[in-house]
């Protein structure tokens, strides 16, 4: 795709208007056409960034509102737009304008469902997206490989971590940070005598996010199998992304209602008194699905009109129900130096029931995407140096 | 207003419908109605809920979809529903349903404007919300008056904070966590020979929040003067929530330009590449401002279609313009030991340029509202008690 506009380029003709608003390129019958204002704001000049850091030093109200096209200079290789009224000259590389064409699929961040695989269990059943910690400490590709596969498919299996109290924390500071929270830096997933959270017993939990009563949520959580010798305690996770469209796909009207009901959702103990007003799917402002947030042990009592509290019930159950589909219901076991890490604002996780008085211990922590998003950059840019 | 609603009560009479979806409660001529399937999800007993955590035990798939009240049982103090299909009892207090009554004027989360104290300059400038460190630290109420004003007006400004490498760590911990960044877990801001972000050199910045690149944006920053002997280096501070506020009533349409467009912000060093795409304005559901975010250094080049980037950069343009508004900037001067903490969704900062040679330095951390919330809400109980 992008050769194809380098391929335009070449037989980009001289036809540039000038003395306008905004600056045309013709290449190969197609137009390209960027506002003067626009131009002026991502002018690459040292005058307008710091060379150093790429910031821009101008802020819009330096640029000036009548800002125009007043003449045009170009090389095969160049653009040089003159722009008034104080005769400013930018200077653009014909292949950035190219990548930069208005309104051509820019990717976004990332974040939103447009930059998914979504999944369903069976395309990913017997083919967990997973690799080994021995290869993805020695190898970059294969850490590009995993951690892609966070941000894609929302979650990575790393087989044969150090069953070693901490372990989890390695994992986490090879692409990012521990968010710390009240549950400690690192938290134990065990049966305890006094438990402060359902999680800490032997009951089955259904398909939830984690912390929902935090804003910003965690949106990375890992959990290291430290031991597994119990009946019962498999794994379930359900993409929460699918799921959600699945509803849209469904029966938008529902979808809407769950996008458009903040949910209070809070937790308590002696030292605790947290509190989050967010809707169980979140999305961007342009209507794309940018994070689900579902865990039925926390939401507290809505308190909105009384017809808006039943339509809410109704598509609260529909979503609840899709998310307990088999077919959407990835299940699994995990091993001891299992350790898993997912987004934690699009996967659901899950887990059975087992023994009280089993031997099952994970260790967990959270941590946050951008900076596995920026890792994951900083690496590609190694690799495919 | 609370204390009317157990007056109400008092009087509350016997008439409650039963056989129907629906609980109706008649108090003083006025009626609190309750959706049968509400209460069901909301039954405070033992096997609905975890006596330990409050956390409950049944999801919403686990209620029937035709849940009604079949029979009401009442005292002076307590109403219990016996719920169909299966004739689960379900007891709540009189005080806890008049407390929990729909449509009454939930606090939410305080996260929104809805739970602010908007400010002009005028408002604080020579009373700015302030304690002595000291004092916050010997006296859990004035812990709860600081705190609190972080959650209310924006910011708080401690003083005496020992001018000691790493105290502002002590400050973010006596509520919180320290949210790590590419920054570090403490950065320090003076003039660097090589700096990676123009706060390190002696350059004004404008009105700006930070890490806009980041998802999830610290919610919380900390800045801690160790030195300020320089000419120039005055601190602003802009209420984001007003200003966003004063452009909605003044133009509506340009604040849903700005709350309707995601914008791509980066940041990238040899070390880092983030990237966010986030709106100026972020609203919740229900349309109330929720987080601003700007920061002209960082914007990427937009790639919409060509006249919602013409709309975007006049809303973009009103904006700024209004958050250099005189009546809008708080000034102040940071004296060595000052440590503000302000809640970087919402509260814009700003510098004058120094010298480049001048003995400024400030360090300053990262840190979540959240936590800060649950602090304060767990020593108003222990203040209250």
């Amino acid at each position: 795709m992008y050769s194809q506009v380098l391929d335009r380029e070449v037989s980009m003709t001289k036809s540039i208007a000038a003395d306008s608003d905004h600056l045309d390129v013709d290449a190969d019958g197609a137009t390209l056409r960027f506002p003067a204002l626009w131009l002026r704001d991502n002018c690459p000049c040292v005058e307008c960034r710091d060379p150093r850091t790429g910031q821009k030093f101008l802020g819009i109200t330096d640029l000036a509102e009548d800002t125009a096209v007043t003449a045009v200079e170009q090389t095969d290789t160049e653009v040089t737009v003159v722009l008034g009224p104080d005769g400013h000259r930018s200077t653009f590389s014909r292949s950035w304008l190219a990548g930069n064409a208005l309104d051509d699929g820019d990717p976004g961040d990332g974040r939103t469902e447009r930059g998914k695989r979504l999944w369903l269990a069976d395309d990913l059943r017997g083919r967990l997206p997973e690799g080994s910690w021995a290869d993805y400490l020695a190898d970059p590709a294969e850490r590009v490989r995993c951690l892609d596969a966070v941000l894609r498919q929302g979650f990575v299996l790393l087989r044969d971590v150090p069953c070693e109290d901490g372990a989890v924390r390695d994992v986490a500071e090879s692409f990012g940070y521990v968010r710390e929270t009240n549950y400690g830096s690192l938290f134990d997933v065990r049966v305890e005598a006094t438990p402060n959270n359902l999680a800490f017993t032997g009951l089955a939990i259904s398909p939830h996010t984690d912390n929902p009563y935090r804003d910003p949520v965690p949106t990375l959580q890992l959990l290291h199998c430290l031991r597994n010798a119990v009946d019962g305690g498999e794994t379930g996770l359900v993409d929460g992304f699918r799921a959600a469209a699945l509803l849209r796909a469904e029966d938008p009207e529902v979808f809407a209602v769950l996008a458009g009901t903040p949910v209070p959702f809070a937790f308590a103990d002696a030292d605790t008194a947290l509190r989050a007003d967010r809707p169980l799917i979140g999305v961007d402002p342009a209507g794309r699905i940018r994070e689900v947030r579902f865990n039925n042990r926390s939401i507290q009592p809505l308190r909105l009109p009384y017809q808006r509290i039943v339509e809410f019930y109704a598509a609260y159950r529909r979503f609840a129900e899709l998310l307990v589909r088999p077919d959407l219901l990835l299940t699994f076991r995990l091993a001891p130096g299992d350790c898993l890490i997912f987004d934690n604002t699009r996967v659901l996780h899950a887990r059975t029931a087992f023994a009280d008085t089993g031997d099952r211990h994970l260790q967990g922590c959270y941590a946050d995407l951008d900076s596995l998003i920026s890792s994951l950059a900083v690496l590609r840019r190694k690799v495919d140096a």
